[in-house]
């Protein structure tokens, strides 16, 4: 018996698990969306429970580059800057702030990396708070984020002020609230917690910190596409986040970054670009920003890396976002149910939230053992994310994951593992 | 007739000039290139004399990024970050390190846009440069450059020292030795003027601030890729480029960046994201930065968009930089004796320099009417590009440039002019 055939049939002690998996996918309003990925119906890719790091391509995302590289790119050239890619970054970012940011046209922008974009925003915003010394971070956000705030804190003469938030939580009102004070500048701050996928209270933090005249970060990369926020709402200073993840961008595709609309004109940027600038093409004797978000550019952006973004966009349009966040809710439900029967006798934790409502749309089971059995796996064709030291992420992206994939994949964790441990 | 047929005809005025350019095609070795690139076949591209701006897409380049999506994204997903994307920047940063820029490997990085590569680079070496307050830079470089170092010496209150070039040449080793001194933390420069075309003393220039402890930056946008550049020889401390002209990367394709070997220890640059850590996936608690040159990088780069400059420089490599250099020259020479013999009786002016010596691969032509004529020269298929107040910019991209183009684009040229003027 081949070891693919003996992956499948595993899947026979838990039959109920598989009955219900698949009734899922056969009651699942989004289910036809499956098909729209490339890789979606490839016999060696057993389970991808890894879209919240890349999300998978979309066959219209291959003809919209190979359209875009022969008619645009190579017909229209240089006056394709003037046709269309100069508003492409404000254009794509409006786009982003409507479908998935809750934001009104003019305060979110592509571009740049995150790393990069949280520099320059977290520089900006602190331009803007002298007299204040601290900048308030947890030991748990992405570790850009915190390696780009120790830089600048470290430039700056300015302290941090760590939050130990929980490793299968996050951070809560409470903390933030306890650290926060009049010294307090910036406080920077991830949504979802990449590694438990806690979701933290974006309302209650940014209106607390507000309360003591902080400015507050947000780091959305892992809820952009996935679940519904509401930036202008919340009254959210600044945001930035990845496309490449919920929003299929592709690996590395540029960042996007909100500013909310009354802040613009009071923040300047540190890295001032001709892109950023009042007429780029003008070829102006000094700087003068231009108006709006578009004073948050500093280069020439990549064109080509903006167009996978938009396929996904115009789908999770016609999907609906909160119909997504109902089906990642559900995902991720049905991932910790196959978890508690199949893998907890192993030994297999939890180290994501149990309470759908502050959960986002990956969790991390937890085991000694996931270092070695992810390479396994990956071989495989059951393709998980592992985090050190014993965090195997199971990231679900709703429109391309289906229950019967989620199913698929914890099998053949739960024989991995056990050929590892027996 | 038609408006096509009559600038076909026009020609017949300069029938020398028309059999020099067939002449010249017919003897070139490089000739043969020119087919590989898409859109050389199209009836409607008439003259694309802006390769110094947007480089074409190679055929190649297609098919390339076609594959990229449906085999290595669409298949191997987050795995291809272990399979080579990790190492892209530095792989594809050691062959324009060897074949552009004469640049043994480990100095070269690719990432970012050039405007946060110049930002960070320069940040990184006025940190290095305690006691000097000065930086050097000139009016007549490309904005973005003048912009960026402006917005750091304000911040970090330096004092610029503006070198003002002669409009139609440029930097002279006499000018910036007379601002250079003892205060002097940082020259910035362009080897080639953006406007003019004027190609600097790299060597000359550097040994003379390095006489005097100033460190050199070297924008090599416009000489990368069609001037053999000897970065290591000339003892270059740090240089930053362009992948979307020359190296044909497409719109915004990410920059290059050099800093040689021995400084890369003693530079710490200031947006210290994951990706210039020491271990990216090991989520380490605090950044600890990477050995040589991967510190420089920052936030994930882009690897879609650092797929197209990989042919061009197969390209390059095969018909080799020196026989670039060759064909460069004399396109040049061509153009600006088409411009004396048919534009000048117009009052067109050459702002460029006219000894090849001393000239990249582009020139720009004068006339107070040229910014209304490069709208109508784009409709009928002519491509130049526009700089203002009265500069008509032509770029000759030695791969995808015939000679036959230069003479039917400046032909088109005179005739537009003509009904302006007349």
């Amino acid at each position: 018996m081949t070891e693919l055939n003996r992956l499948k049939t595993i899947g026979d002690d838990a039959a109920d698990l598989a009955d219900r998996a698949a009734a899922l996918d056969a009651s699942d309003p989004l289910a036809g969306f499956h098909d729209q990925f490339i890789g979606s119906d490839d016999p060696k890719i057993i389970a991808y429970l890894d879209g919240n790091s890349l999300g998978r391509p979309l066959r219209a995302t291959r003809d919209r580059i190979s359209r875009f590289v022969e008619e645009i790119w190579g017909r229209r050239l240089i006056r394709a800057w003037d046709e269309g890619w100069m508003d492409d970054p404000l254009r794509i970012g409006d786009q982003i702030g409507h479908l998935v940011l809750g934001a009104a046209p003019g305060q979110t922008v592509v571009g740049d990396s995150t790393s990069v974009m949280l520099y320059k925003w977290i520089r900006a915003a602190l331009a803007i708070q002298p007299g204040r010394d601290e900048i308030i971070v947890d030991v748990g956000n992405f570790p850009t984020d915190r390696f780009v705030v120790e830089g600048i804190a470290a430039e700056l003469g300015m302290r941090l002020r760590w939050l130990e938030a929980d490793r299968s939580s996050g951070v809560t009102v409470d903390q933030v609230a306890e650290a926060t004070g009049s010294r307090t500048a910036l406080v920077v701050l991830s949504d979802v917690a990449y590694r438990s996928g806690y979701l933290a209270d974006v309302a209650a933090i940014t209106a607390m910190a507000h309360d003591h005249g902080a400015l507050v970060l947000w780091d959305v990369c892992h809820s952009a596409g996935v679940i519904p926020r509401r930036l202008d709402d919340w009254q959210v200073d600044l945001a930035v986040g990845c496309t490449y993840k919920y929003l299929n961008g592709g690996p590395g595709s540029p960042a996007f970054g909100y500013v909310r609309a009354d802040l613009q004109k009071r923040l300047r940027q540190p890295i001032q670009g001709w892109m950023g600038s009042a007429e780029p093409f003008a070829m102006a004797e000094h700087y003068t920003p231009s108006d709006g978000i578009r004073r948050f550019l500093s280069g020439t952006p990549s064109i080509l890396a903006m167009l996978a973004m938009q396929d996904m966009l115009a789908l999770i349009e016609q999907a609906g976002l909160d119909a997504i966040r109902a089906k990642s809710v559900t995902l991720t439900e049905f991932a910790i149910q196959v978890s508690d029967e199949l893998l907890s006798p192993l030994g297999v934790q939890v180290g994501s939230p149990r309470d759908p409502a502050v959960r986002g749309s990956h969790i991390t089971l937890e085991h000694p053992e996931f270092g070695v059995a992810t390479a396994r796996l990956w071989e495989l064709g059951v393709i998980p994310d592992f985090r050190p030291p014993d965090g195997l992420r199971i990231g679900l992206s709703p429109l391309s994951t289906s229950f019967g994939e989620v199913y698929r994949g914890l099998v053949a964790v739960r024989e991995v593992l056990w050929q590892q441990v027996s």
